[in-house]
């Protein structure tokens, strides 16, 4: 029994905390961390609580104030500046001279003599006295021997119970047997991007009026204005690598192909170069670096895929054959999901006994284009990679590279997605394109925003991508692509779309019951006109704007589900923390008829006052209707407009908006 | 990067689990430990998983299967045999013949050519059967060169799927790369009597039939057999040391007491010593000896309080004045709660740079007690002394003796309640007493009895104690004791009386508003007539016996309520895990009223069929009541009898059963 073990307070329960601290929580840049713990002792002393936060490089703690809620839970809070990762903790004391003063109190109250008792908190007082150094020491010393002198009792106790001693004591109180929560949490501060993003997917090889002619970087410089028009600022390629020969698929997925099929950009590698070079067609590494600089100058970043998967044709099969898994046959093991077969694509052997070297070599590629400008990565299939290497990977990336980000695309099971996300995964794709009724939308929303895994789960919605054309957009014509694009760009801060695909409402799978697309670009060339009528190009543009102008909009967790008596009517709202900004949703779900309903509003959670009406914004109309109380009522032609994104207005009507109306 | 990186399995979530693995599950011997965990992998490929236990002091793992159940979670069980400590954790691994095996039958089925297959299935079977011991080995060798071998493909494959070769590669699986969850988790595996426990409280010194003079052990062996009698399992004393006589309190907690006043048991120590001392007018410690054994040939053990706090005159106030606080005028501190003054009591100063010896002297005190033969402690308010004190305390004594049972008397707040209960207290008072409502009973019940702090809060049930006289024994008179006891005896295994005054249904209180006794032994000699006509002795007795006969009645977990159509009635059942034996509880919770209502049974939990009647045996009042279906009306009038305790017959009435009504 030699260790010290009078540490009397105990720390129980602090969130967030992943897995008892084995995993990060994720922040952006200048957000707050909310802690919350238990807190508590033995007896019946008050306590001190404090927050305890530093950069991880830095050895200092900083200490934030933690303040009691109900039933020994304790809060505080602190802000995160810089990119990296920060760690935090929690340290509890017993409160002695806190303690004292209100047992003073209590014994002044009930009128008993105190005299012993200010020679008790003299004690206490003269302890600190000699624990502070210079001009604090010398004034709690003064202040002991005033409590110990021999002025009038009242006097001795107005000094005593002053404000300015208390704070003095509360600098310098005895901390000697604090307990300190053992071991740091780790908070991983990324740039705001992570949790706002508004993603473009294209094939640039498509980027071609010509169908016979392959696309290439400077057709996509052409392409930015439009898409930077529409608000979008990321601009994510498809693998943009020489294709495999060998095996390789013809259109719409044909086994066989024919001498002029371009190929699946995903089977990745030929005698052109592997996962560091670029496609002939689509020009050269001068080339791809012009665009990002014209990206850029757009306020768009390119973000790359990485296809951890090699065809038959990729350098790698000749010179690192250890790489791969061989057949009996001394054939190299293609890929498979028996009794499908995927002989254009060999994955990589990570469980090699030369894996050193290939995980080496993968950090290799993504050091590669970061090197050119990348800084955003859509990664392929990462649940079909074991987790370790992620981890790994991505902790070797952002040690030099904070500002780098990973999407994971794991249309998985919900622990994989959420152990993709754990390891390290900024944004994860997400079941949304699947979740298409008001209660599906509604349960996993909550689940996305208030259930643990928002700490590390951030999720990036696509109604649509080159393998996802959902039933519903099949069916339900221009209409379900305007109500989804609604949901993903106001539901989530982080959305993409297939873009091309989606802003023609194109919906048309390869056969019933498959949400391939017919004719998908993911083996072709597709030219599209893209100023065809019916485009959603004006309406996307707008909804972004929406989100760029409302900063509700840029965050996750301030979702918020209202009641509406029609069961395909989704209403939900999200306001900055101090309600200066409310934006109300309504959603038609159902794409081919007119829904109206009455829906109810929390009111004062809104800032709103019962009785006093407030001017409700249509932001996408630019109508404005006039509410009343908690009730009111809606009406949705999904052929005419499926959803209201309203912007509460508290002042009344300008002059110029009576001018709009007359 | 020098570590193997190649687990490709996660271990997530294993339940039973608490505070990461701080602290231990409880439970009793030859209880099962169901043990969950998320496991999976990247990929496709089937998992092996395991649970892994032992004996904290074996080095060597025994493995229990573990099964999937839906969306990556797994589930085995184990057994625990003796007393003592039991650690248990989790491994998983890739099945790779398990996968080969699954996929080798979907191609099977697709109809492909599946002789590479075979190749590679005959690698793992030859490498099996170089990892394999002797005859396992050979035979395994010679499946895989079968396989590889000319004979008809059929064959071959039939050879590759019969399922001694699959239970073969179960045994011999390559484990190289298995994952351990990291931390073993512990069991603290109690005797029985930790989870099903009948306790009775008696003050040793109102053993009298004279109010003059002071029971001793001698008259309490006297008292014994109708204890037994009872049912009660446990008998537990209030403080048996002698007591203090500075600022001694008189009868009803007078400040000042007379010279005939025997004082308050928990001002322990005078000059006839301290906590290892026996009060003289209660005899010797050969009497104290001879009364345990007397009990224990009742079936009854002896439970002592441990209440580490001294009477000014205690010893150690002389001796070891260093244990204690001083004021600054060189006076111990005496107990308080501002403005409340205790100056019979002298706290001990747990924080005393002594700390150690103090410590180990309060250890020398339980295992003094031990020596006699003691093995339940009573803990008094352990709350207001150090968690790490009982952390410690409690460990060292359950090293030599695993059989010593404490029981906190914490009532105080719920963090600190579970804290107690997590450092090793084998039973904790509870809320119960004020648990009076449906309401309050079924979420106080669903909370102690379903959140994961069952796993180390055993409550134990007290409708009343020396310190509690609960509002509604003051004003429901008898029938709210009966119904009090049903419901402490039925909800909980582990409950306890504060004896002599529940037999005799005292509800006077000192004052009203308060819930101290009037008259309270605490401060005085009872002399009682425990056989007046009004006494709940036999129908204790009945209690006692049901609980004793009936299995389901000796846990905790196993308690579903049921609703019923009356807001004074509660209604619930207990019942084997093979359904063998069925109890169902109605209380009538209103002392004043009768009461009537319907109930609804889930029959199929129940192992009853729709359309079956079935008789329901009330084993208060030996009444039988055939019912039908779920909905059944019973009817309970307080004066008569305020509660049912059926046993569920599903055997038609005997003849025997007949004659009862005829």
């Amino acid at each position: 029994m030699v260790a010290e073990k009078r540490q009397r307070v105990v720390i129980e329960s602090v969130t967030p905390e992943i897995d008892g601290g084995r995993f990060p929580i994720k922040r952006v840049e200048r957000e707050e961390v909310t802690v919350e713990a238990d807190i508590f002792a033995d007896g019946h002393d008050l306590l001190c609580c404090r927050l305890l936060y530093r950069r991880a490089e830095e050895p200092e703690w900083a200490e934030a104030p933690m303040t009691p809620l109900a039933n020994d839970r304790w809060r505080g809070r602190f802000r995160v500046a810089g990119l990296g990762s920060y760690l935090y903790t929690v340290t509890g004391w017993i409160d002695r001279f806190g303690s004292w003063r209100r047992d003073l109190q209590k014994r002044i109250a009930a009128g008993q003599d105190v005299a012993m008792e200010l020679l008790i908190g003299a004690d206490l007082v003269a302890a600190a006295g000699n624990r502070a150094a210079g001009a604090a020491g010398r004034r709690l010393l003064k202040k002991a021997a005033l409590l110990r002198s021999a002025l009038l009792l009242e006097e001795r106790l107005s000094a005593a119970l002053e404000g300015e001693l208390a704070e003095l004591m509360e600098l310098w109180q005895e901390r000697a047997f604090a307990t300190v929560r053992e071991r740091p949490l780790e908070v991983v501060v990324d740039r705001e991007r992570a949790r706002f993003s508004t993603w473009y997917e294209l094939f640039p090889r498509s980027c071609t009026s010509d169908p016979e002619r392959h696309g290439a970087f400077r057709d996509c410089e052409a392409r930015l204005p439009e898409i930077a028009a529409m608000g979008f600022d990321v601009l994510y390629f498809p693998p943009i690598h020489p294709i495999g020969t060998t095996h390789r698929k013809g259109k719409n997925n044909a086994t066989a192909a024919f001498p002029e099929d371009v190929g699946c950009p995903w089977a990745i590698g030929s005698g052109e170069g592997g996962h560091k070079a670029i496609h002939p067609a689509l020009g050269t590494l001068e080339d791809f670096r012009r665009l990002l600089r014209k990206a850029q100058e757009q306020g768009i970043e390119i973000a790359l895929d990485l296809a951890f998967q090699c065809s038959p044709d990729h350098p790698y099969v000749q010179e690192r054959p250890e790489w791969f898994r061989r057949r009996p046959d001394g054939s190299v093991q293609y890929a498979e999901n028996p009794p499908k077969k995927y002989e254009d694509i060999f994955p990589l052997h990570f469980e090699t006994d030369a894996w050193r070297e290939l995980w080496e070599e993968l950090k290799s590629v993504v050091l590669f284009w970061i090197g050119q400008g990348i800084r955003i990565f859509r990664v392929d299939n990462p649940h079909t990679k074991p987790f370790r290497f992620w981890e790994w990977l991505i902790q070797e990336i952002r040690r030099d590279f904070p500002e780098v980000l990973f999407l994971a695309e794991a249309f998985t099971r919900p622990r994989v997605m959420h152990h993709l996300a754990k390891l390290g995964f900024t944004q994860s794709y997400t079941y949304f394109a699947w979740r298409n009724t008001k209660a599906e939308l509604e349960s996993y929303f909550l689940e996305l925003t208030r259930s643990a895994g928002r700490e590390y789960l951030r999720p990036n919605l696509w109604p649509n991508t080159p393998d996802i054309l959902t039933e519903y957009l099949q069916i339900g014509g221009r209409p379900a692509f305007m109500a989804r694009l609604v949901l993903a760009a106001t539901l989530g801060a982080n959305y993409g779309i297939y873009g091309p695909a989606f802003e023609l409402c194109e919906n048309l799978p390869i056969r019933p019951g498959s949400e391939e697309y017919l004719d998908s670009e993911k083996y072709q060339i597709r030219c599209r006109d893209l100023t065809a009528a019916h485009s959603l190009r004006p309406f996307i543009a707008r909804v972004n704007r929406i989100r760029r102008e409302n900063r509700a909009l840029r965050h996750d967790w301030n979702l918020n589900f209202h009641p509406i008596d029609n069961e395909q009517l989704l209403c939900y709202s999200k306001r900055t923390e101090d309600c200066d900004e409310v934006i109300l949703v309504i959603v038609n779900l159902d794409p081919h008829h007119r829904h109206a309903g009455w829906l109810e509003l929390p009111l004062a959670e809104l800032g709103l006052e019962e009785g006093s009406p407030y001017q409700m914004h249509d932001l996408l109309s630019e109508a404005r209707f006039l509410w009343n109380g908690p009730r009111n009522y809606v009406e949705l032609d999904p052929r005419v407009m499926p959803a209201h994104i309203f912007r509460l207005r508290r002042k009344l009507l300008t002059e110029r908006d009576f001018d709009y109306y007359l």
